[in-house]
């Protein structure tokens, strides 16, 4: 008996969506479920108690940062991220394997979840291995420099499991080596070939009981390349999977109906990084279970506002006298007591308090479309509620 | 029966200061009481229910920025201030006077509540009047400069009533000149006599019937001309009385007790933008009943916790560690939940949920230190109180 349990609920039919319950040592999340990202052991402006109350079941704190700030070794201090924090709610910690790349990219190119079709450039970096020169690979880990103060860093599966043995969540990921999507396919077929090795290392160094540990599916926007890496990955004994690296937005489905066609039905299934509208709806009808991403909270706290019918800019002056809530039917604690008018004068004055009220609008209302995704997998009418949703939101 | 009412519950023995209870149209205030400042209708980072939640029994925002951002129609029309920030309780605003002064001054001399000893010399702008050149006093008021965008304005008495009546909060207070503590006796009596004229332009202008009219008491570091003023202010028949300007610290205390002999006993006073612990417990004990000062709040977003030991700066190194409370007994939902080594942590990472939990702490610790001065004052203790916490807090 692992740290968690999974069990599926009912099952789309015709399609490989699930509704399902995970039951960890620090509570149970109903699936498919969104999980907001608080990668400093905080999301970011809001408490627990707010993190509970919006309706989120679950959050992931980033070992990168928590490695580089304050170390992992005050959070194991302090018994763990879930207590520092103040959180007694599941948790999950990514490898670091995602950060320790595209923070170094960032400076050059970018590794990001989905590109887009006017970023299909290959840059020499690029077709040189998919990393900038911040970022070096070798068989036996990375060595990075810090994107706070310019030091070297070296991580290795073996050190990402005993971070995140450290760090101290419910569950966490082997170690991966994050490409840029743009990756020739003999560039990606060996990086894959190392993100396997990876795997069965950070499988091997994993020692704590009551944590879960999650494999990594890569493989970049290659179908062959995808089918080949779920099928090892499901060949280790992982409590369960994640979906990671960049892929194409239009490959992106398809590759990952693939992927789950061949993962274990029995356990559950992240798709990394992963926050657009769309992106949740396709993942969900193709047997996602957790989705985490940053974007909700990143967006809110420029003023970008969820609603059923799309993105709006709080900012703009057409809500300098709109005394009505963000959307008149939300249940969040924003929509209940604050008008668009206030929220437009608090981002007009950079208040710190519109920050806080817009990412709980937007958590709220991603982490309870998920729900309601959920809800119409047992229902039966998942496909409805896609198609009105998306008709709706643009 | 105007828009409040008062009355004293208890009086100090041989001292001015008294325990009082102050009705307004949106709730009781039991006085002494500290008033957190919500400058743009906002207390910064933290919603009303938090407010409430530490015992703030009163908000005060101000006129001047309100009336530059958003715009005090817009107040109106979404009924008052209290109504525009979600927050049922008792609010006052000031009369946009200090800061007009203050934020043109900010940049040449500075308009401060007390002066330090180092910093009483005399500019020439001072010497000549008492005001930078970005703002501009003639006898029916002030035309200034925004420190938003430089655009120019002008505030009169009638102005600043107007004002006040559309930002609609219970208390508000008549316009006034703030000068500089270092203006000559010649100069300040002048200034002084303005503000009296103004003083009864914005009792003639004021039409609301459910909200109270403070009249500001004026006279700088002159204990005649803070007598003259206290004699001229009661003669109107203000609700309640602000003691405004600034002061020379060594002379405030002297002049508050000068100020409260005279003004009639049944009536509040407010001495405004004052909140250093020690200041507190002088102006209690001389008989303030309402202290409004951003200061504990300012300070909180600089990881500057109030402690029964003093000031302490949550960014030192010393904290990175510390898995307890900031103060073991303080009953604050930061203290309550959270251990100083995740506040040094936030702080470090600059995330905004420590800006907020500092300041719950601060105004949680101020708020409950005047309201344990008030309980002090009704079973006799109030000396005793005062001698021991000014002997630990340094």
């Amino acid at each position: 008996m692992g740290a968690i349990t999974f069990s599926i609920e009912k099952k789309l039919t015709g399609a490989l969506g699930r509704a399902g319950i995970l039951t960890t040592p620090h509570g149970t999340v109903r699936t498919p479920a969104f999980v907001p990202v608080g990668t400093l052991a905080t999301v970011k402006s809001i408490t627990p108690e707010e993190i509970k109350a919006l309706g989120a079941q679950i959050v992931l704190a980033n070992t990168y940062h928590l490695y580089l700030q304050p170390g992992e070794a005050i959070m194991a201090r302090a018994g763990g991220v879930g207590k520092f924090m103040h959180y007694d709610g599941p948790t999950m910690t990514d490898s670091g394997g995602f950060q320790v790349f595209s923070l170094g990219f960032a400076r050059g190119h970018g590794v990001t979840k989905v590109l887009k079709k006017t970023e299909k450039r290959l840059s020499r970096d690029e077709q040189q291995g998919g990393h900038a020169k911040l970022v070096s690979v070798d068989e036996e880990g990375v060595t990075f420099m810090s994107h706070i103060d310019g030091s070297t860093h070296r991580f290795t599966p073996e050190r990402s499991i005993e971070m995140q043995e450290n760090i101290g969540a419910d569950i966490i990921f082997a170690f991966d080596e994050c490409t840029s999507p743009l990756l020739s396919r003999e560039k990606m077929e060996a990086s894959l070939k190392r993100t396997h090795r990876w795997a069965k290392r950070s499988f091997d160094a994993h020692t704590r009981k009551d944590q879960a540990l999650f494999g990594i599916v890569q493989g970049g926007r290659y179908p062959d390349l995808r089918k080949q890496s779920a099928e090892y990955i499901a060949s280790i004994d992982f409590d369960g999977f994640g979906i990671g690296g960049s892929f194409d937005k239009d490959d992106m489905t398809t590759i990952v109906g693939l992927v789950n066609e061949i993962l274990p039905e029995g356990k559950p299934r992240h798709m990394l990084g992963i926050g657009e509208i769309e992106d949740l709806f396709e993942g969900v009808k193709r047997g996602i279970d957790l989705f985490d991403c940053a974007l909700p909270t990143r967006i809110a706290r420029n003023g970008t506002l969820l609603t059923a019918n799309g993105k709006k800019d709080i900012l703009k002056a057409e809500y300098k006298e709109r005394f009505e809530p963000i959307e008149k039917n939300c249940g969040c604690y924003t929509c209940m007591n604050y008008t668009k008018a206030y929220l437009h004068h608090l981002f007009k004055a950079n208040e710190l308090l519109g920050y806080r009220l817009a990412t709980i609008h937007n958590l709220y209302f991603i982490v309870h479309l998920v729900d309601a995704m959920r809800a119409s997998i047992i229902d039966g009418s998942f496909f409805d509620l896609k198609k009105e949703f998306l008709a709706k939101y643009r």
